[in-house]
């Protein structure tokens, strides 16, 4: 019982079916820098027609697009976040940092008993 | 967007390795309902063997037993929760209802644009 515990909290977002959760926020990020939905795909290893899969469910059932296809430039066919993306994403963002934040306080409490 | 956002919280504990979440906290409640292992693990629709190990897997993260196992009376064979395992399940419990509750406050508060 030496070392300390700690928690790990995931959350998942429910409208009618799961909408949002820690695989879809990661690849969100990945699109803001990468600027390519396919970029993001590969950044984490994954197939392009999952990622697309993902963003489509995502959007059928939050109810607003996710994505907007950007072409020209020498990297054309790229894809930046809408503004109803980059809203709810940050909003997630904030949901779990403070989450967890509240969780690790909690966490010292409720357990203080192990910890000792 | 006509439905309410839900949010579904789930928690993992760990020490050094993930030790205490969902799972195993389920099979502890059945345990206490059936007063057997192999009646709780029956009743998840879990292999006997699985169950076992969570159990052991547990125990070795946590650092101290789980069950006791009791013998004789007509359904002899049964197993019962140490004081620790009480202890530790009932201070999850009580984490994980007080992270929902602060959760679900947080998700309308955060997420007041999207319900609108």
């Amino acid at each position: 019982m030496e070392s300390e515990l700690k928690a790990k909290i995931r959350v998942l977002l429910f409208t009618d079916e799961k909408c949002f959760g820690p695989g879809i926020r990661q690849l969100l990020d990945a699109v803001e820098i990468h600027g390519s939905l396919r970029k993001a795909a590969i950044s984490m290893e994954m197939a392009y027609s999952k990622a697309w899969k993902m963003v489509k469910n995502c959007e059928k059932h939050l109810g607003f697009p996710l994505l907007i296809s950007t072409t020209g430039g020498k990297n054309g066919g790229g894809a930046v976040l809408t503004d109803d993306a980059k809203k709810f994403l940050s909003a997630y963002e904030e949901y779990c940092a403070e989450l967890e934040t509240f969780g690790a306080k909690l966490l010292y409490e409720k357990f203080e008993f192990y910890n000792k």
